[in-house]
C-alpha cells in the first residue's frame, strides 16, 4: 500500500518524467498534497497551457507562442545570418548570451543513419529554402561538437557550397575556466588549430 | 529569454518543486512538451485529483479517500494495537513492511517548543480519547528516534501512564547491513540496552 490511489497515481505521474525515482516522486507527491491548492491549480494549467499554446515557428522552428516567433517577425534581427542549431532548446542557450542578433534555423535533430535519421527527416531542406530566396549572408552552424553534430555541420556546408553564402562552425576549443592538463586530446587539437591570433 | 511564456510558466512551477533547480525544470518542462497530450492531461488531472479527493481519517489521521479510511474500517486489523507516528507518509512505511496488524494514530508533527509546537498542536488529545474508549492493549510509539521524536515519546508515554494500557517504543539499534565500527556512540548505547535474549 502507497496511501489512497489519487496520492499512488501522482506518484506515478511524477515517476514518468526523466531522473525521477520512486522515493523522489514520494516526495514530490507529498509537498503538492501540503501545497495550497491554488498553486497546484496554477501547475496543472502550466501543464496544459504548454501543450496547447506552445507550437513551432514555421520559419525558424524554435518554440513559440505565435507564428512566426517573436525574433523571426522583429525587424531589428539581422535576418542575414542564420544560426543553425539542433533543437529548440538550443535557441535559448544562445538567446541568453544576450549577443546573437541574427536569426535561428533548427534541424529538429541530427544526422544519425544508424537511427534512421537522414537529411529528409531534418529541416535541411527549408534551411537551403531560405539561403536560396537570397539575402542570407552568412550560415553559422552551432550544431554540438559530437560525431552526429560535426557530421551533419559537414552536411550543411557541403550542401550550401556555391550558394554564394558564407557557412561558419562555432569555434571548439577548452571551455573558459576549463584546465589544459585535463582537456581530452580531441579538444585541445580542435584548440591548437582553432588559434586565434592575439 | 527562456522561450515562450507558457513554457517559462511551466519552468517556474516545476522550480517550486523541493530539490528541483533551474536545469532540472528546464529539462522537465521541455519532457512536458514533447510528452503525449494525452498523459500530460493525465499528470494535470492527478495534481488536482490529490488536492480534491484526499483527507485526513478523523479516526486515525493518515490519508485517505473516505473516512474512515481502509485500515481503520478494516474488520480484520486489530483495534487494541495503536502505532502511533509522527507524519502520514510514516503509515505507508509501516504497511509496506506488511506484518502489522494493529491501527494507526498520525500526531501530525512532533513536539518542538522551540517551533510553537506543544501538546495542542499534535493529535495527542484524540489519541488519550481513543485509548479512554478502552480496548486498547498497547500503544506503540513509533516516532522518530531523534531529539524530538524521543521526547514526544517521552510525553505520550507519561500521558498515558496510569490508564492501563501498555506503552512500548519501537527498537533503536544498529540497522541492517549496518556497522558495528561506523555506528554512533548513542546509537551503539541504545543497541546494547535494548539487547535481546537469543
Amino acid at each position: 500500500m502507497t496511501g489512497p490511489k489519487p496520492l499512488s497515481n501522482l506518484m506515478e505521474q511524477f515517476q514518468k518524467l526523466p531522473g525521477i525515482g520512486r522515493k523522489t516522486a514520494e516526495r514530490l507527491a507529498f509537498h503538492i498534497l501540503k501545497a495550497d491548492i491554488k498553486d497546484v491549480a496554477r501547475f496543472a494549467e502550466s501543464l496544459r497551457d504548454v501543450k496547447e499554446k506552445v507550437s513551432l515557428c514555421s520559419v525558424c522552428g524554435s518554440l513559440t507562442e505565435l507564428d512566426p516567433c517573436a525574433i523571426c517577425s522583429d525587424p531589428e534581427r539581422n535576418k542575414g545570418v542564420i544560426c543553425v542549431v539542433e533543437e529548440p532548446h538550443d535557441v535559448f542557450a544562445v538567446e541568453r548570451i544576450g549577443e546573437f542578433t541574427g536569426v535561428y534555423h533548427v534541424l529538429m535533430g541530427v544526422l544519425s543513419p544508424l537511427d534512421g535519421v537522414g537529411p529528409e527527416e531534418l529541416r535541411i531542406g527549408e534551411l537551403v529554402a531560405r539561403v536560396e530566396k537570397g539575402g542570407v549572408d552568412e550560415v553559422i552552424v552551432a550544431t554540438n561538437p559530437n560525431v552526429e553534430g560535426e557530421a551533419t555541420g559537414m552536411y550543411i556546408a557541403k550542401i550550401l557550397g556555391g550558394k554564394n553564402t558564407l557557412v561558419t562552425r562555432i569555434a571548439r576549443g577548452l571551455p573558459m575556466g576549463g584546465d589544459l592538463e585535463y582537456a581530452d586530446e580531441v579538444t585541445l587539437s580542435k584548440a591548437i588549430i582553432g588559434r586565434l591570433k592575439m
